[in-house]
């Protein structure tokens, strides 16, 4: 099944506790795209990058059934650069540097190819945008599931509020989640935001796991405790591009296969921060991704 | 199986977001033999209290199977006194109030009838006590659980590590095992505290669930969502006295079992933050935690 994915490709300089990476790949539709390419060859990129963008990057997406066609490549333009140092927790970080170069006049109009994709992943980006993406396509997708942080909440509440309405599913942090319902409990709080919009809120929680609140059911994923992190840039949005791939490889929505895409997703992002940029993404096999899975399976496993 | 069990019996004065409680019963040995009763009824405990200390509260926990003979009352002495307040998230709270009262000259002197028994539970105190219980021992326990928290690290250092060194299991915070063991990443930090003695690490996460290392393992345990956290008061202790009750009432240590105890406790604690006091836990019954046990089943359950 095919998917269409909006958001960032960019470059980023990235400081870690275990090191630092300068204007190496980046961007949100990166790697969703990259993790999701595990699951399925037919995903429709929407995005937009300078004339700097690396060639050589575009092709290896393409090798992975990246579909181009809504990249717009601004001649002479730059392309979205971001600059962050995490703290010593990885939980935390500091902006240096955001550069919106050629986003800041990022107006994406759909191929027509685009139009009757069955999955859309809305990544994290302007909620304008987003909601710009989901009026172009002709038929309802099966599927659309949104990330966003809370810094579209502080900057862009009503235009957030309306994109939210027409999701199925929203991709969230713990903190998030409470700024957007207004709830502290998170029970609560995904109850609130089912009825904004989302059939299903999955909650992130970094190191530990993650939570899916849906069909009147509950579900903790655990999280693979790591020896140790090196980069947790994109590691959301890995998630969210195994969470959609699973899902449009499977092409049924329920809350288990639901369950399935979260552990996908989380074994995706667990491979994410073990390297810089999407190097390790880059280099994975589904073989390694199945044993991956097993593991989030045998550490969470108990019977009573 | 019997338990030995050692720790404070106190008054607490609580405020939470939820509501207030003046001198209610409190204490991490109440909590600990509240919660173990469920699943024994041969709890040997060991504590000190004052005249003023309800003998009504003493003789239901007799009904309970919990024996008093280690108990000292101190005539004309007062109770172990603590008073605090939470903060909004419940994850963090002021001490308002700490009079240590006949607590301060706490020197317990095991019973004969305690000294052979089988499980040792030292809850929450100086780890100096926690020594002095563990070296009356006639015969050696099966099961030494040690739970300690930060405090301690920081004005007993010498005498915690020396208690360490006896332990089978340390139950620790997150944060806790960090300071502990100088390792930032929790699977680094296990592995220290293995060397440090205590062949099971368990990582309580409070509101995300807990983690167990041990014997070349991971275990991830979930936390119940809940809608509404009336008091967190008490939590710890009640997931260790579930902890330990069902792993005497088992009586083999492995490390499945350890995993099933890690559901039990934190199922009584799940009950336990539901009410002030120990309130909840004077009202339970085997069906209901049970069921409360298929939840914490059910909402980590995922095949693939």
């Amino acid at each position: 099944m095919s998917i269409v994915t909006v958001g960032t490709v960019a470059f980023d300089s990235i400081e870690t506790p275990r090191g630092k990476a300068d204007r190496v790949i980046g961007g949100a539709c990166t790697y969703i795209s990259w993790s999701a390419s595990y699951f399925t060859d037919d995903i429709k990129l929407v995005s937009i990058v300078g004339e700097d963008f690396p060639s050589s990057e575009l092709k290896e997406l393409e090798g992975r059934g990246v579909d181009l066609e809504g990249l717009e490549i601004v001649k002479g333009g730059k392309s979205f650069y971001w600059s962050g140092r995490y703290h010593d927790n990885m939980n935390q970080r500091d902006t240096l540097v955001t550069e919106l170069n050629v986003l800041a006049d990022f107006d994406p109009t759909l191929p027509h190819s685009y139009k009757n994709a069955d999955y859309v992943m809305l990544g994290n980006l302007t909620p304008e945008i987003q909601l710009q993406v989901i009026n172009q396509m002709e038929k309802k997708p099966k599927l659309i599931v949104m990330d966003t942080m809370n810094f579209w909440m502080d900057i862009a509440w009503d235009s957030l509020i309306e994109t939210v309405k027409h999701v199925d599913v929203i991709t969230i942090n713990d903190e998030e989640a409470r700024q957007l319902s207004g709830e502290f409990s998170l029970v609560n709080a995904a109850a609130k935001i089912h009825t904004m919009g989302p059939r299903y809120v999955v909650i992130k929680k970094g190191e530990h796991g993650a939570l899916l609140f849906g069909d009147g059911k509950i579900f903790s994923a655990p999280a693979l405790p790591l020896a140790e992190v090196y980069d947790p840039t994109g590691a959301g949005d890995t998630f969210a591009g195994g969470f959609i791939g699973y899902l449009a490889s499977q092409d049924e929505i329920n809350f288990d296969n639901m369950k399935r895409a979260i552990i996908y997703g989380s074994a995706m992002a667990s491979f994410c921060v073990e390297e810089f940029s999407i190097n390790k993404l880059k280099s994975l096999d589904k073989d390694q991704i199945d044993a991956r899975v097993q593991k989030f399976i045998e550490i969470s496993r108990v019977e009573i």
